[in-house]
């Protein structure tokens, strides 16, 4: 018998990804957002969801671009300063020492020290309520050589990303591999 | 200096999330989606991803309405199973022995035994490429007493969802808190 909770965003888990964009003076800034996720395998696209009053949000609309920087454990703290802050009326690359680099394949920065990237131009925005959802077409991927694996794709017990858990409002780390997908659920016929 | 992977859904960590829905003659189905995650705070929602070819596409379609089951690492296979066979061929309840509940707040069933449910009626289909992205209000949220913390909200490290890494295709457990959001960043100014 369960119990009812009411109407609240409370999933779990929730990625901790990081926005990358240019403002209209080419300003860089980078915001945390946990109302993300990948959205389409065909072309690759992910989503990340933005309120109307954040810095970011002005930014994609104008430049159509935006990247996902995906921090390590180690990064908690810059990231969750990320979430904090706003672009408005901060440096967030100045406050946190960390760099942006301009992404050659679509009009935004992404985060250096991060150990993997996604660049990505937008394909729809859908306004939804307070937040906007963003369709990002996945143009690249780019990770640290020391988190690729041998079949030279980023492993995610290398780059140690962590969760969002959205009712305590904190975040957890990654656990044990418990298995492999498509294959652990053999057991049924 | 990063290395560039290609355009891929190599994004971690997503959710493992199985979605509850009633065919057109009122089978209870359930697939499990990671492209999926929270994507608004006002209304609540909630964002699945499905490709046309699925049979829960269909389901969806027809009765706009859907269901969320979060499952615990001990329901790691029969969460896999659900993402592996069709509804189409089989009756993956029966199959796995899980019981489907019939939502009293929304048209689809959810899965009695995991810990954490979440029920949304469609507010927006976005058809992307391979995948149609389904935006759901959710319109409650379900869960077991045993879960819930002292704030009466279902608990992270009670529940224990596990995540699903596209790029091994495993999955993995959650580990340890990090920390409070919104607070561990404060040492940037």
């Amino acid at each position: 018998m369960k119990k009812s909770v009411g109407p609240r965003t409370l999933a779990f888990p929730v990625p901790v990804w990081v926005v990358g964009s240019y403002d209209a003076h080419g300003k860089p800034n980078m915001m945390t957002a946990s109302w993300a996720g990948i959205c389409c395998s065909k072309p690759p696209c992910l989503n990340v969801s933005l309120r109307k009053a954040t810095y970011s949000y002005g930014a994609l609309m104008e430049r159509r671009a935006f990247t996902v920087s995906i921090p390590s454990v180690d990064q908690a703290a810059p990231a969750d300063y990320a979430g904090k802050a706003s672009g408005r009326d901060v440096d967030k690359f100045a406050a946190t020492g960390l760099t942006a680099t301009r992404s050659k394949v679509v009009d935004a920065p992404y985060v250096e020290e991060f150990p993997v990237v996604l660049e990505c131009r937008i394909l729809h925005d859908l306004e939804i309520g307070l937040h906007t959802l963003f369709v990002g077409e996945i143009m690249d991927v780019k990770a640290d050589e020391e988190v690729l694996g041998d079949k030279g794709l980023p492993r995610i017990d290398a780059a140690r990303p962590f969760v969002y858990a959205p009712e305590s409002r904190s975040y957890f780390s990654l656990g044990e591999r418990l298995g492999p997908a498509f294959k652990m659920g053999d057991t049924y016929r």
